[in-house]
């Protein structure tokens, strides 16, 4: 279809400050590629919403933007006001369970303009996607505490996985892999430490790769993966993980190629049962919110893999064309790339060159 | 004490190609630094042993090195014949759990002739301690299977963290910090994620800083902070982590400083109730192994980490140097780091500049 309706979700801190030039720069896509958007702007999944309610969404939220296209969002957390495991657990990863978002795929891939803190690297040498188990697993909220208060407490929190789970974001990374050209999947394991676990993981890889006689893999205990993306970051093609391992790679990845301030993601829901949801892997950042410096790019980058997700690659790929562009002049780029733009320099920036 | 009875267990793969090297340079500063030194050699903890003997260890183990001053252990693991859940949990990690090592100390420091990965950093940049929990936390065989065998098969694993355990790897972090000229702590966390043990992990933290005015801290989620080793490694002085973090910002850091294959650690049991073990952060490198091209250093280093926890700062002052000396030269480093050598050339080569 052409017509997509798409919830918007700032949250806190910056995701306020670069959610503006994320729909900007989609509102230029739509225009020059004939797409019929509509946005609807939500307050609740943030912070703030919570200090006046006492919990991070109503009760209704599903109703609200369950029927939409997608969900577009920015950042959550206010550490200072409401802890961490309040915050997310009230909105992001309840979208992730409730809209059954079981795939987060994020790219980590050297840029033009973006240093990288890897010696000797250039655009090309790193182009991989990290492929994370997005609802079960290490994130469970089942266990708790024994002998509160006294010097015998202990506390207990189980990882939960399952072959429904686990064989479903295995499938999504092997597909993945088989179109690519490399055609090559790392499995991220640890199966000598985590002993019950991680061994399951690694008999159901075994078990699904025969499906896939034409993909190449390979597995790593994630204490060496991650020495790995530091050391052989080339290596990598597509990289599947289990939720907190994906975490992990998610984030160490973009590190290793400069651009962890401007990586993307997808919560995916693949089968389109629900709402998939797009947002930059960076978080709120406190320190530096309010300041209108942020780098829009991972929000806008976002909004480019939410269109590929709504079947509309040709404008992603007119996105990413923009973004490189513009990351090569150093007065579009903001001060985090050694750049002299604001966040709505960048992004208007941005948008033009769409 | 000035005599120390030392059970040497080499292990599997390249451990048995770099526990000669490592006793011949501790050898060597027994005699200059006037150590009594006795090695008594142990074939268990070995996957050769498993295949002769159907279990890795002996009954009586703790009988057989129970009463030795400490423990010098090169690697074990042989996946292609024995699993690594039984090859580890059967030795080293029973190790740590019976001679309850709870503090695992692990050193990432630039050292001059050891190419970094990272981008303009030099010797001095990154000097930093990784202090991880060894014996409880994400490392648990507690938990099973349900359902085996069906789509609705599901497998747990419990995390366990008991403030014992937490306190006494806290209290031992800060201590080294405060020992240290930046007196400086960053505890690994998760809380927004990992929802019970983390945040509680975090609240012992809180509670443990108040004893150490003199000490500043910070804390990281593990996504971020391995980012972080990579983008910042120089803000590190000593940091704390749960058992899997700690093992992951433990390849992690020497990956970043390039000294992945001669990173030392100790498995510290600190009241000395037990001995304590040494071994290098590699593995048994089946890919390498048999060839004699292994690089000594990490067994060699361990070895001066084990005289200093015997009370031997000045030999392992005395090693360092050594080792320093000989990295410097092309025709004494091993072939990965660009040099010449086997690992017995560089293994004497340390043992005569001694
Ligand atoms: C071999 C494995 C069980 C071990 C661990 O994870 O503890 C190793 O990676 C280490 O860091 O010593
Ligand atoms: C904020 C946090 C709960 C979240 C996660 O760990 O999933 C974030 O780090 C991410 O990667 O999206």
């Amino acid at each position: 279809g052409n017509k997509h309706k798409i919830a918007v979700i700032a949250g806190d801190g910056i995701g306020t400050e670069v959610m503006p030039e994320g729909v900007r720069v989609l509102e230029a896509a739509a225009e020059v590629y004939g797409i019929d958007l509509t946005f609807d702007t939500f307050e609740f999944g943030s912070c703030d919403y919570y200090l006046k309610h006492g919990q991070m969404m109503p009760d209704n939220w599903k109703d609200q933007i369950g029927n939409h296209d997608a969900i577009y969002f920015g950042a959550v957390g206010w550490p200072d006001t409401v802890p961490d495991h309040i915050s997310l657990w009230g909105s992001l990863i309840q979208f992730r369970r409730d809209f059954d978002q079981y795939v987060s795929l994020r790219p980590a891939k050297l840029m033009p303009g973006v240093p990288s803190p890897l010696a000797g690297r250039k655009p090309g040498d790193i182009d991989f996607y990290v492929v994370r188990e997005n609802t079960e697993g290490e994130y469970s909220s089942v266990g708790g505490k024994m002998y509160p208060g006294t010097d015998r407490e202990i506390v207990i929190q189980e990882t939960v996985m399952s072959r429904v789970g686990v064989d479903r974001i295995l499938k999504y990374a092997f597909d993945l892999a088989q179109k690519r050209p490399r055609k090559h999947l790392t499995s991220a394991t640890k199966s000598n430490g985590i002993s019950i676990t991680m061994p399951y993981w690694d008999e159901r890889v075994l078990e699904m790769a025969k499906s896939y006689p034409d993909v190449t893999w390979d597995k790593y205990h994630i204490d060496i993966l991650t020495a790995q993306f530091v050391m052989n970051p080339d290596r990598f093609d597509v990289v599947v993980a289990s939720n907190l391992f994906g975490d992990i790679l998610s984030d160490l990845g973009p590190a290793c190629t400069g651009t962890i301030g401007l990586a993307p993601s997808g919560n995916i829901n693949p089968e389109r049962k629900f709402p998939s949801l797009f947002e930059p892997v960076h978080g709120s950042a406190p320190d530096i919110a309010g300041k209108g410096i942020a780098n829009p790019i991972g929000q806008i980058w976002s909004g480019a893999m939410m269109l590929d997700h709504l079947g509309h690659t040709d404008a992603h790929d007119g996105i990413m064309r923009a973004i490189e562009q513009v990351l090569l002049s150093k007065e579009l780029r903001t001060g985090d790339l050694g750049g002299t733009a604001n966040t709505a320099t960048c992004g208007k920036a941005i948008a033009d060159a769409v």
